[in-house]
């Protein structure tokens, strides 16, 4: 679903009004087919020879995955990743604000990036009047679990962890770990030997 | 399989020998019955009341995923994205080694970043000779197509794609592309409206 999401709001930007399955397809490296099955599920909008209707198949997906409201996250850590996470295109177009970055290095503190001030992590605390319900770690190992029970205690819903590490929270609490180590990992899987 | 690799390396650098089913759980927060399961599908190695051998363990899963040989990967993009990823920890312990960074940016060729000379990416020309059967695109959305062409003429077999966009390649070359605003994407849809 996210996948599709992306591919209908890049074709969307290009102002076109319908998608036939197999530009979308094209345009995402799968099977025309399996879209056509996917989006059946949910009630199909497909018209024969014209496609689906862009923008209502957008609207449709995004209030499945609950981004039919804007999102507010904050990131934690201002290093090489943190910024690189700052200035990734793609964040607004989902929705998703990143309105506050922390990070405990004096020499950062009080210094802007991609317009966003830097400020202390140890001023972290509740985000629930703030509304932002989601927090981005970008942080190294032997800090992503007091980072993590920092951003819990602050009443964060949601983690996008950056840590290649395991991290404990609790059940209320979803994270989603990105290990870029491990996904290099899985490529040689798939690659002849030399 | 990536994940479980990732739990026994790290325990094996606590120089653990063995590691029962609910530690290992514990340490990935995933069921303990679920590893006795994928574990027992290629061949078991658990004895009852001592665990796993860990370093046995290891050993096994690298070969299933092919990560038993070393492999050289080249990193095309110097800018944040690309300085995070030469500075991730982890990417020795899977046996990768980034033993080349490429980039356009006239300001940053021929510099170090990490203990590696930044080189011009024209020169960028086949890597076969190298033993580099990897590549990494860190760069911006409108040059990720060129570059991964660029791998593509240059003999590479996998590429790991960090541009949000899906990028065309032969049918022999594997593309895992890591989208960091979708994986935000996926976290709304599991955390309770506020």
């Amino acid at each position: 679903m996210p996948i599709y999401l992306r591919g209908l709001l890049l074709s969307s930007q290009g102002s076109q009004q319908n998608i036939s399955s197999q530009k979308l397809a094209d345009l995402l490296g799968v099977d025309p087919w399996q879209i056509r099955k996917d989006f059946s599920y949910f009630g199909g909008f497909g018209t024969p020879g014209i496609g689906y209707n862009v923008e209502k198949l957008i609207k449709q997906i995004k209030k499945i995955l609950k981004l039919n409201v804007d999102h507010k996250a904050v990131l934690v850590g201002a290093g090489n990743l943190g910024k690189a996470i700052l200035a990734y295109p793609g964040f607004k177009i989902y929705g998703f604000d990143i309105v506050a970055v922390y990070d405990n290095d004096l020499q950062k503190i009080g210094k802007k990036v991609e317009n966003v001030m830097i400020e202390d992590v140890s001023n972290l605390t509740s985000l629930k009047k703030r509304k932002i319900d989601l927090g981005i770690i970008a942080v190294s190992r032997d800090a992503a679990q007091k980072i993590a029970d920092t951003l819990v205690k602050a009443d964060i819903k949601g983690i996008l962890n950056f840590s290649p590490c395991h991290i404990n929270v609790p059940k209320k609490v979803k994270v989603i770990t990105i290990d870029i180590a491990m996904d290099l990992a899985r490529l040689p899987y798939y690659i002849p030997m030399s």
